[in-house]
């Protein structure tokens, strides 16, 4: 480059740049990896590779970097690759930014309008032996997950003719089906939603189109053995903002909470809208399950805006310390003519980026694994300088899901963590029993470290923490994948 | 690993294990890397795979680690690897340490008996299109210096029958010969000591063999348009102490300093010796030149052992801050009967790992660029711990060797520096007109720069910080290749 990248807080501490692409072979363990562990933890982070076309940006609008940690025999290999996506190729040879605003193709360098504007940054997963790097506003990137090498933009056949598709699908652990759609699916700031089924194969084999009440963020759904539930929104899109350069969502304070839930091969007549005539704001989905008339969604819910980067219309933003979350069970009854659904509150920790025992996705759960915050905990401000993005969150925890109760580890004052996920002991080990991993951020020394957590004793402490020689910023999602599921890549 | 590397000052900190093989591209810029720097900064450091044999280990005896930095049209991509070595393949196979104490074959696992231990660990150059990676008690290790892809053992094309080979072999800016030569060539303990002068298309074009009046290390030599100078050091190695156990090398307080003088294309008749009959060690060689009669060499002298790991045979070695350096001239006059030669003193800067104008090695010269020590700069204990093993290098000389005067560069109380390179501005800039090249550790936050600076202005401070987000560990030895002589390798 011939500068560096703003002096942002965004790019600064523990979330400087990376740009990283390495391979390290064999990281030291302290402690011991359980040998029964045979996969790969793969993850995704903003890693923006050029310094932001119009001089400051956003966490959320990075490259996507890509990073596999593979265990086999109490071992991990770790490797770092960028997704090669039509903006990172078209970058690296200009060697500059050329997109411009996050979700705004109108800051756009003319040469690359109408291009694919993912960065493929925010959740990796992997379905019928393809590793897919996610954005909600495009297409997966199709990537190898033994080599992280990229494939190419990927719509399963050709069958998937949405614009865009959830970073967030979801895995039927008995059909093997993934369930996903994608929101402005017909291009930025349409309402239009559209709805897939895909087998285990990677086929397409149910799809339906909608329109949504508004045209608005719908970051992440859920699915039930027979029912989805999309939760739409109050971040709204419009042409006339994007035009006018403004940020790229909304915050609209005053609507209601929207709720679409249809049967999992349902089409658009079958759909049925809820409300909740206060407003909030959606978490991640924890899971959800269904009873055949009732439908139960889990996921915490803010009482406001958690993005202070999208203010309401007159710029205001509630500062995210004084934001209340509530661990919120939605039921949706589908036998009465309610068109609002019931919340019941769980008294969890506050806490983000939840995984559960992916076994008991879309079915009957209990137990919950999360990033929380404890305000309590001392955090060492003067060494560490403050925290970044994923801010307070200094502690894991497992939460028993049908009481609440919680049992948690904190990685203590110069350390923050990023999201944890579950790997079972073994393919038929009870619910939750397996271990937690998850990235330690060592604020200290400007290192990470991958914890191992025994998921059923998690506040005892990490039964294995492996050391990486290298700072992984802050990143976004991932997933535990047992070396069962890495057949070799299936072309579609 | 189901471990990690020992507690121990040489794994820790800045120092702590790298391991790391990565490419970063168009790296971050702080000013301006003048766009005339066209050509690779090649470097290399110990970087140990895994944790020692024995449960401790010196800092020399890691696995060599290669880096490029690539400089083309002011911007900078970086690229490490590891060196393949046998030593690394066969560990890396077993997952473990084979190979036990530095230059110590009698501590090995016997399935490497015979083997060759290089670490390739201590110079990389490039010559007749190949990087050659360098550790003086083996042959060269080639490496392909566009990718870092390992070639394999490298003989000359077998015409090297030596079996050791000097990690400072120098090249002869006009003939393009490559001047080396290998101690212990015969083999652990031996005396014997090979000579080669190798044309610029690598063929070995002239040999000889010597034995040295002792089994010593000779870590460095000196060339000249006409002869060559062996200064054969103090350190001893001796087969018993060896099955024994004991430390590699052994220093002899009491001996005579020994150089021997070679007509550049002369034979075991024609080397004749000097000796000094104070003891002292030998510093890296900053350049020499002859005018026929007389034979100058340029090194910086300790009155005595640096070596604080290589004791004398009662375990008894100088405090290193105990050391008095003098920058010296020896010059070796071949006119006369004399068997010693002048010492004389140039009032230069304590410090080390010298770099010249290379377009004036063997010639006379001007221009040095040295890490200096100053002891009287301000380092942060408290806040960066102790300096690692290149320890109080904490600055950047540029030192007039006619005069002893010099300008100097501190990198400030939180960084210690690596060796410096010089590039020169153009093919046909006057002597020492180009760019000192160096690597800052940055020890407050674990993190690498890049220095570029006016040779002549090094005062001044760096042109251009090149920002690396990774840790690279204290190194040894590198140099500039300018692009001009990076052909595509021509395999012997």
């Amino acid at each position: 480059m011939t500068s560096c990248f703003p002096d942002d807080p965004i790019y600064r501490g523990f979330d400087a740049p990376g740009r990283v692409e390495a391979n390290v072979f064999d990281l030291e363990v302290e402690g011991r990896v359980p040998p029964e562990l045979d996969g790969t933890f793969f993850r995704v982070a903003p890693d923006p590779q050029w310094p932001p076309m119009l001089g400051h940006d956003i966490f959320f609008n990075g490259d996507g970097m890509v990073c596999a940690f593979r265990f086999k025999d109490g071992r991990v290999d770790f490797t770092s690759r960028y997704a090669q996506t039509d903006k990172f190729v078209a970058e690296r040879q200009a060697r500059k930014a050329l997109y411009g605003a996050y979700r705004n193709p109108y800051t756009d360098d003319p040469s690359v309008a109408g291009s694919i504007r993912s960065t493929a940054n925010t959740n990796v997963i992997v379905h019928h032996g393809l590793l897919l790097a996610l954005k909600e506003d495009s297409p997966p990137v199709a990537m190898r997950p033994d080599t992280l090498e990229t494939i190419g933009n990927y719509r399963f056949g050709d069958k998937m003719t949405s614009e865009t598709f959830t970073a967030h699908p979801k895995v039927d652990p008995v059909s093997g089906e993934l369930i996903a759609f994608g929101y402005s699916a017909k291009g930025v700031a349409t309402s239009d939603l559209a709805y897939y089924v895909i087998d285990r194969h990677g086929e397409v084999v149910h799809e339906a189109w909608f329109t949504a009440p508004r045209a608005a963020s719908i970051h992440d759904f859920a699915v039930t053995e027979n029912y989805v539930v999309f939760p739409v929104g109050s971040l709204e899109i419009e042409t006339e903002r994007l035009k006018a350069g403004k940020p790229a969502f909304v915050w609209r304070p005053d609507v209601e909470q929207i709720y679409g839930v249809l049967p999992r091969r349902g089409n658009a007549e079958d759909m049925r809208w809820f409300t909740v005539p206060t407003n909030g704001f959606q978490g991640h989905t924890i899971n959800a399950w269904d009873d055949g008339h009732k439908v139960y969604v889990d996921m915490p819910m803010l009482n406001d805006n958690a993005f202070w980067f999208y203010p309401d219309e007159n710029g205001h933003a509630p500062h995210p310390s004084t934001l209340k979350q509530t661990m919120t069970r939605w039921i949706f009854d589908l036998s009465s003519n309610s068109v609002t659904p019931q919340m019941d509150i769980i008294p969890a920790p506050m806490g983000e980026f939840p995984h559960i025992d992916e076994r008991y996705a879309t079915r009957p759960y209990r137990h919950a694994f999360l990033a929380v915050i404890d305000p309590t905990a001392p955090y060492d401000f003067q060494r560490c300088g403050p925290p970044s993005v994923n801010a307070f969150l200094n502690g894991l925890a497992h939460v028993d899901m049908t009481t609440g109760a919680s049992r948690r580890w904190l990685p203590g004052p110069t350390s923050t963590v990023q999201e944890p996920v579950f790997a079972p002991r073994s393919p038929d080990s009870p619910e939750g029993d397996g271990y937690v991993i998850a990235l330690v951020n060592r604020l200290d020394e400007m290192r990470s470290d991958l914890v191992v957590l025994d998921a059923q004793h998690i506040d005892e402490g990490p039964v294995a923490t492996i050391r990486l020689p290298l700072r992984l910023r802050n990143g976004l999602h991932g997933n535990w994948v047992p070396s069962s599921a890495m057949r070799p890549p299936v072309p579609a």
